[in-house]
């Protein structure tokens, strides 16, 4: 399994640059699921069963689960994904940052005890933090480089000596760093300008990008500055906009109507520019 | 309940600067206590309760329980800490960064599931990414600043205009960042010279420093370097140096010995110093 490759594929499969967030919130799962860990299960589960068709990865973000005590759940969604969706690659958003020992138990965390595919990742402790993970061949580690907050710019836009920061880490991220081909970048969908800065500094690696939909980026400028050479490389992640596009029994058919929708407004635009 | 405030009464109770870590190892920990996750707890229940009266402050890492599907016993250890060691805080090491919702979900996580006074956060993605731990009164916040690694150098020592980011980092959490008065900075023992910097940027700031023993990191240096004006502020983290001091059964006492050997050594010098 290699997850560079694999995410190509099943978005070549689903002709899809669509990436559903699953970031449960028991406030707005409909109500006839219940309550607690099985509800979280059980909403996820629909959604994921009705928007599969319609993406290249599924993101769950953790801690949407472990504020729920959910661990168990978001267990039983991977293993699910891997079960009933083959092909279809899960990246974990963590966001985790660690040296030695603790970054191999998050890598054990992460790739063992969730089967993840994938994993988000904070470059600020350097590659040492970054090169535990790298020991488990094929997965993906998608190091946070621009994020979508406007807050992000406290540091990463911090010039290092002309260059900002977050250029910094893509160059690292598409060279030095870069040793086994596993690495990708995340940067937020607000900021078009900086995302074709990344994809100069970063021809080849794999982007995922939030922040379209409900936190405001524009799928147009986001897929005319982030395609690769190819005219593929992008993670496009929707979450809230897609899981709670209805809030009635037909939550799971609203979500697929609002994937498939913005799977298209993606790939109308990935098709204008070849 | 405020962290800072009873931080400093633990450590001039206890007359300690040091902070044990927990990051329990299964290949480590004396076979008489089994395997799995009750292991994990009786293990480190053992060090809690003898190194109790050697400490200023407990540090579980949470990447060494989630690795072995061990949520239950990290909840339980800290109950433990609150309910048989009433008033040394227990900072949750999970290095979390995130933003809006999601960040809100991790404080959930640290300090409504866990319990923790305190939490290490990375500082990455900016002030917006911090804010919502400062929503919960008096809990204490740990930013990332100058790590003891040999690639914390990667990013953290790049000059961004007259001074390094982590110097930035220092500079933001002891000004403007720190509107609650909740903040404090993770320096590691490795670069005595750098936590002295830090200590002149950031006067007030409680500081966690990791690194001495096993990792290399020089006492006397360090309290040299670390003192706040009224001769206290440092919170020096010893993990493996201590837990596995002794591995047969007399592991706890042998932990005990050691932990008392390093909290004194620390004091003599603190106390050379006033």
């Amino acid at each position: 399994m290699n997850f560079v490759l694999s995410l190509r594929s099943a978005s070549v499969r689903a002709q899809s640059m669509l990436c559903v967030g699953l970031d449960p919130d028991l406030s707005r799962i409909p109500a006839a699921l219940g309550s607690g860990e099985a509800a979280v299960f059980e909403f996820c589960k629909a959604i994921i069963d009705a928007t599969a068709s319609e993406v290249c990865a599924f993101k769950p973000q953790i801690a949407h689960f472990a504020a729920l005590r959910a661990e168990g759940a978001l267990e039983d969604l991977i293993r699910h994904i891997h079960d009933r969706h083959p092909g279809i690659p899960v990246i974990l958003d963590a966001k985790r940052g660690d040296i030695g020992s603790t970054a191999e138990r998050y890598a054990i965390e992460a790739f063992e005890r969730y089967r993840a595919d994938a994993v988000t990742v904070n470059p600020y402790m350097g590659f040492d933090s970054i090169e535990p993970w790298l020991a488990w061949p094929g997965r993906g580690v998608i190091l946070l480089c621009r994020t979508s907050n406007p807050g992000g710019s406290d540091l990463q836009a911090l010039d290092v000596g002309g260059e900002a920061l977050y250029e910094r880490v893509a160059r690292l991220a598409a060279g030095p760093w870069n040793t086994t081909g596993q690495l990708g970048l995340v940067i937020g969908a607000t900021f078009p300008n900086e995302l074709a800065r990344v994809r100069t500094i970063a021809p080849e690696l794999p982007m995922l990008v939030p922040g379209i939909g409900a936190q405001g980026g524009d799928i147009e400028a986001t897929v005319h500055a982030g395609l690769d050479a190819e005219g593929w490389g992008l993670i496009i992640n929707s979450s809230r906009a897609i899981l709670y596009a209805g809030r009635g029994e037909d939550f799971a058919a609203q979500a697929a109507l609002a994937a498939r929708e913005t799977r298209l407004n993606i790939r109308s635009v990935q098709q204008a520019r070849a």
